[in-house]
């Protein structure tokens, strides 16, 4: 196609879309922004238009017109992305946020059965009436839809005791390259029918297919919580906390989440209004504790107690009433507003083992210094899984100077057996870390099932696997 | 390659083989008997080799030689399942038994590395020396191998807690059908590092490569247990019973059997020295909690009295020391020896909704009582997760006599929302209930996948994919 017929051909597309879906559901220029704008600011692009699909049928109606017409189709869920995994100039984009149902909450079975444009919150409010959870809880959860975090395999601050998305999911319904309805909707437990195609799909950010709906798998709803924020001594001191608690409790530790210094003192500074419980320390956790059968307070009491005496925990706070858990967990969810003042900034999302994560740190900004003096970083953590939010806000602003400082983030991470991605995903950012950073067999294997499964390269071209 | 050829072209590669190995580790003839014939006498085959290589660079080498020479490879590990999922009749197998190492475990990580020869029980008695538990168990866990039970995503006793083997594996390393190593041995909780390949070699009977080492999670050893076993109303009064015991222990029921009339009373036929606690009743299952922090018998015996107070437990045996565990135990896991005492049958390993179970049943007798008025059948149930064992014991061994039965069971399952295979696998049993009752997208999306990885089709050909 030429740069010249491209206005022609986009009308032409533009008109069939129309006819399929209504005036309404077809959204160009301004009309765009919203779906193709992020709110960090980092990433635009420019998409051919971005339609509003009703329904599975529809979803596979329009990956067929854009097959007809040449286009790339990226699907969109809340937007809330980190990655730019949804970034792609002149692709047409596919929003499911009219396909918003919460069709069945089978709390018996411990499923729900949803659409893949309902807000995460929205089902967490539709479960709780039945007294079960869906565990995935993020901040974003007011927006991200279920195709969206689905399509990156979300993690968030509960993976500690329930695990990242995809062992929450039990089955899925999938549009795929060529348009067909792919169904894989069990509601089982265990289903042993065949290569598992699922788990192909969780993590694929959109370049295999549109998730269009979901079997999701629910628990219990905790009658009891204990929650706590706590000065420990440092990172050592605060797993051998970890494993006092989850013993004492039978592994009800739902979030252990690291807020060191530098957190705290940018929350001091742009949320005043969270008056923090006690001087800043060096090293801080927020713990949550869920169960069923027992009030957890007493628990939580005898085990800071314990740590306490062995001087590992310095001070703690724990939460007498619900207003005050709340007020600890929104000390802990301002993470994103208080990351994203400042640009520019390297935003890393790395695991580690969890006795790498001191090292991780130190050696992280042992070689910063070296590459850049002034630069600043950022952390928080999902300490219970080793997974480090670490931004750096380096002094300038120039490609190569960011990428040799990604590099070393990389390296320290891998060095001790770390993973470059734990829970945002590939997306663009990350495309030249997997380049440097992933097995070349791997990578070799995503190319041959990316061709297999969407030989013309048309689902979220660009993403994920390099050089696909 | 045609007949006459054949016998030379073995003996070339049964030459390089041998040259590549030793001879000691080219197995040929009644030498491969203990690979080639399973134990029921259901599947036999008559493999051109078997080999044993010592390391994955051997297994690399020989997949490669394979290819040279033209000839199909199939992995086997303990030669302990049951879908006929190695049987292959001129095919060289590689079996595992050489790599047995137990490289590495890791209680703090909560991990064990280990090499896919090694067997079940021989990691259990590893790891528990560190006070840590892989919670995967089943029957044959005394002969199963890694490699065997990871392609076939083994399920067993304790998944209604831990969940099937997939939720069990954290990294992977896999000999791909071209030779090439591929390196996912991800020692992380969070891993979001492009599509997600080790799930799908996890299940797939070695159609896709032959996986040879694996980082396997574990988790802490239980101090307490509380086991019963509990003669029930009916089915529906034992899905009461598992809430009120899950409820009441936070989720600490690790094993949940059904074992009705039939089963009990074929026990007491086959094992006489197994001296039931009480008479027989119609439905009983067989309970087993396990926790850190706190004795459970207290837990169980108020949960038991409850419903027996509720008319939903008619019966009830407590162990009240080691011995009376194991003895319950074994109870349930002589179903193997059990079963497979009359041929010819009709196995099957269906899941189904848990509320599912009791329905399924009786819809399958008043059909087979159609099809075939004589027949017996024997059901054993892994009830936490909705996975039932039936066995049909037909009157007439004719084909077409017995695949009637299999199709008649299939249509009840399937419209009961459930799966044609719960654990088991599909191997070559249950290939033409795949063609019947799987997606056909799902298996256009499977062939594609296996004709990418594997173009010559070189890789356990003719297993779980119909017609790939």
């Amino acid at each position: 196609m030429t740069a010249q017929s491209e206005p022609t051909a986009n009308a032409a597309a533009l008109s069939d879309l129309r006819a399929l879906l209504g005036d309404a559901h077809v959204l160009i220029g301004a009309d765009t922004d919203r779906f193709a704008r992020d709110w960090t600011g980092k990433w635009r692009a420019d998409p051919m238009a971005v339609v509003r699909p009703a329904d599975t049928g529809q979803v596979s109606q329009v990956v067929k017109l854009a097959a007809r017409h040449d286009l790339s189709v990226v699907p969109v869920g809340g937007n809330t992305g980190l990655v730019g995994g949804t970034a792609n100039t002149g692709a047409l984009m596919v929003s499911l946020e009219r396909m918003t149902a919460i069709r069945d909450v089978r709390p018996q079975a411990g499923l729900a059965v949803v659409e893949a444009g309902a807000i995460l919150s929205d089902i967490h409010t539709a479960v709780e009436r039945h007294d079960m959870i869906f565990p995935l809880t993020f901040g974003a959860r007011g927006s991200a839809r279920v195709g969206g975090f689905l399509s990156t395999n979300a993690g968030g601050s509960n993976v500690v005791r329930h695990g990242p998305t995809r062992g929450l999911v039990l089955g899925l319904e999938v549009v795929l390259a060529d348009g067909r309805v792919l169904d894989l909707m069990s509601e089982l437990r265990k289903d042993n029918s065949g290569l598992d195609l699922r788990d192909l799909f969780i993590g694929a950010e959109g370049t295999l297919g549109i998730i269009t709906a979901a079997v999701l798998r629910l628990t219990p709803k905790p009658r009891y919580h204990a929650t706590a924020f706590v000065a420990v001594r440092d990172l050592p001191a605060s797993l051998v906390l970890l494993r006092r608690l989850q013993t004492a409790s039978d592994g009800a530790v739902e979030a252990f989440e690291y807020m060191p210094r530098n957190y705290m003192r940018e929350l001091a500074k742009y949320r005043p209004d969270l008056r923090q419980p006690f001087d800043i320390h060096d090293h801080a956790v927020m713990i949550d504790m869920g169960g069923l059968s027992r009030p957890l307070d007493d628990v939580m009491e005898t085990v800071l107690e314990q740590s306490v005496e062995a001087g590992e925990v310095l001070d703690a706070m724990i939460a007498q009433n619900e207003a005050q858990r709340a007020f600890i967990w929104e000390m802990r969810e301002a993470a994103a507003e208080i990351t994203f003042t400042r640009l520019p900034i390297v935003d890393n999302d790395v695991a580690l083992p969890l006795d790498g994560v001191g090292p991780f740190i130190d050696r992280m900004r042992a070689h910063l210094k070296k590459i850049d003096e002034g630069a600043d970083d950022l952390i928080v953590a999902h300490l219970g899984d080793g997974n480090v939010h670490l931004t750096v806000y380096p002094t300038r602003d120039d490609p190569a100077h960011l990428d040799a400082i990604r590099e070393m983030i990389e390296g320290v991470t891998v060095d001790l057996g770390g993973s470059i991605s734990a829970e945002h995903g590939i997306g663009l950012s990350k495309l030249r870390t997997m380049t440097r950073r992933k097995d070349p067999v791997a990578l070799d294997v995503m190319r041959a099932i990316k061709q297999a499964m969407d030989p013309n390269n048309r689902m979220n071209p660009g993403k994920v696997i390099p050089d696909a």
